[in-house]
């Protein structure tokens, strides 16, 4: 049987494997992580909303009953195209007929170190938690610090006004709204600053501009404050400096201002953009290196003259297309161009409150956004237990108007 | 109005603060976690049945309504008794007129630094996270290993017989038989040893020894081995010596063989005990320190010629009657000598049987001993909430089997 290897088991991996389950190819999936992450809601771990469990599924567990399918935890270091395998970090090589590369993306910090070492980041689940740890325990220092610090540790300056940073702003505004005054009686929600600093001239760039004001209203009313056109040009311990010239004294900067393809940096060459994602051709194929594909954040794919942005959507569409691709090779038929049909993108903005636009340019906002977001949102989480999760947990958040899970969980020590 | 000082946010010092909300008192709760721990559950956190958000609770949630009582996270690093004030590892010191030291317990290594070095504790939630990493981490490192190595990464050692032993290995055994052959088809559930060892002749010694040897028969099927008589007389990496001589290859060794108080080390000058519990009169005072009590695990309590035992109910139980003799001494009466009344115990033997002893002698077992571990377990955790998740969780493992929390999450890099 051809074996086909599947680098990563996010969205675009997990979804290409799925598609292989039961055909007549052996599949393996490698990832660092045991689970697979639903990362669209990471920033709802970030603020005390969700449990990490409530949105990871085991890896293993999806495959249980694939009898084709096995997976192996490790760190994939790079790709011996000529020789057809795959180097992982520890243990053995993995030898492929088929690849496909859907390795996902990290921040994206454009070179600048000072940022990268500062900031938090909302791209996994390790730094969701830290976020919601470091959040929890600026309030915690706030409350006996002197007037000056205590500002400091209340201000938090969220960089980038895309999806992920207005999602994110919009839920630390709402758990701000619910411990200031209550949980932490000393601290006023007006001692708390909130600043989302977008460098285009408005939010939600990739919806039509009339859902970006949208938000952008609803988020000032939440107690955020929003800088438009507005860069970060440099970051010290403490401070956070904008294009404009402000200085903002900040314990907290969370970048979300992009993110890059996490390729194997190095580790296969093959031509590249600037955002690291690896070209492929219309079928998903990167050129020059026979039987492997790309896909998802990994893979530049060009449609209509613009690249396809690093979202989970394109990313779930084009696992199954590679996967149907490498079944067609198998049975010696011709690839498939792949077409990516938008069927939307939508955002929270608080708690009630979302903006869509759905195929065809329909726009939604408020509560009919919210529940097209929800009914979306708990479709494509895996497994039932987690939508039944997700279900209470923001029932629970929206009747009760709590965060049941502000605690600060750290390691006390290293794994050895 | 007088300030009591209570250092620890536990069983005792979380039950002594809820007494004296409302009363004419000031009180400060210090802790250098900002939750509260239903430790009884922690072997089911590490054993992926519940999230670590299902028994953990805010400590500023449960005193949200009560103006006299504030919460500071700190760690406390000691009392000077002379000028009456508490110190601690960053920020001011707290001044008190009363104090309560229910600073809890840490396990006791009795000095033994390699065990300490290689040992898995079950403590507090990053130790029970850890240990739940550590076990699916040596699973995914056993698939992929050869055959002798494979069955080091299987072996498992518990040393402690008493019911955080007996529990942990029990509910380990349970999740082998749900994942080996499933999750991980290449390992058969012989392939994994579960080794307890206990020194005495017997578990479960708090327990008559029916109760003992009933646990002992249903951890040996639920495919555990018993050792008893056994110490541990050496560790190294890899390698787990026994007093009978037995060498034991095993990547895993899971402490449970006691605690020792957690009392301020070195920075309270009052009699200790030689686990470290402060010498307290009938009354919970300590001698010697005007106006300091001592609770729970922080404090030797001798009651007909014995020291009471390191457990949660008995804590509990003296936080009530330390706020009772504190309002008595502000109100100049004499205060109230403590005595324990033991409810019983139990400790939970695998999935749907449990062993316990009640008041009177009566002992229960099996069936009827889960329904009554079932009922206390969910009277005593604190917040609605962390009950009905519990309760979810426990039926979710009862009808389908199933541990959903099986995630490998470990921080990527240390909070700055």
């Amino acid at each position: 049987m051809p074996r086909v290897v599947v680098v990563g088991a996010g969205f675009g991996g997990l979804h290409c494997a799925r598609r292989l389950a039961g055909t007549s190819v052996e599949v393996l999936v490698l990832d660092r992580r045991n689970y697979h992450l639903f990362t669209p809601l990471l920033y709802q771990v970030a603020s005390s909303l969700l449990n990490a469990s409530d949105i990871a599924f085991p890896v293993r567990k999806v495959f249980r009953r694939s009898r084709n399918v096995a997976f192996r935890l490790a760190e994939v270091t790079g790709v011996d195209a000529e020789r057809r395998v795959v180097r992982t970090a520890e243990g053995p090589e993995e030898p492929y007929d088929y690849l496909v590369l859907a390795s996902g993306a990290r921040p994206n910090y454009f070179g600048e170190a000072a940022i990268e070492r500062h900031a938090q980041s909302l791209n996994d689940l390790p730094s969701a938690l830290r976020l919601r740890n470091h959040v929890l325990d600026c309030f915690e220092r706030a409350a006996v610090a002197g007037a000056e610090e205590r500002r400091r540790l209340l201000t938090f300056v969220v960089v980038g006004g895309g999806p992920t940073g207005v999602e994110y702003a919009g839920a630390l505004a709402e758990l701000v709204r619910l411990i200031a005054g209550r949980d932490y009686p000393t601290i006023h929600r007006s001692d708390v600053r909130i600043v989302l600093a977008e460098g285009a001239d408005r939010l939600l760039l990739a919806f039509p501009p009339g859902l970006g004001a949208h938000a952008h209203r609803r988020l000032e009313r939440l107690g955020a404050t929003v800088r438009l056109g507005a860069l970060v040009r440099g970051v010290d311990s403490g401070r956070v400096t904008l294009s404009s010239g402000e200085v903002i004294a900040a314990e907290t900067l969370v970048w979300a201002a992009g993110v890059r393809a996490d390729t194997l940096e190095g580790g296969f060459p093959a031509p590249r953009e600037r955002n690291g994602r690896l070209r492929v051709d219309d079928c998903l194929r990167v050129p020059g290196a026979d039987g492997v594909f790309a896909i998802g954040d990994a893979a530049a794919f060009v449609q209509d003259g613009r690249e396809i942005a690093m979202l989970s959507r394109p990313a779930l569409e084009q696992g199954y297309a590679a996967a149907d691709n490498i079944l067609r090779a198998v049975r010696g038929a011709a690839p498939r161009p792949f077409r990516y049909r938008d069927p939307g993108i939508m955002a929270i903005v608080g708690r009630g409150s979302a903006v869509a636009v759905l195929r065809g340019g329909v726009a939604l906002r408020g509560w009919l956004g919210w529940w097209a977001w929800l009914g979306v949102h708990l479709y494509f989480l895996i497994g039932f237990r987690n939508r039944l999760a997700a279900m209470l947990g923001w029932a629970w958040n929206y009747i009760l108007y709590d965060r049941p899970i502000r605690f600060i969980v750290r390691e006390a020590r290293p794994e050895s």
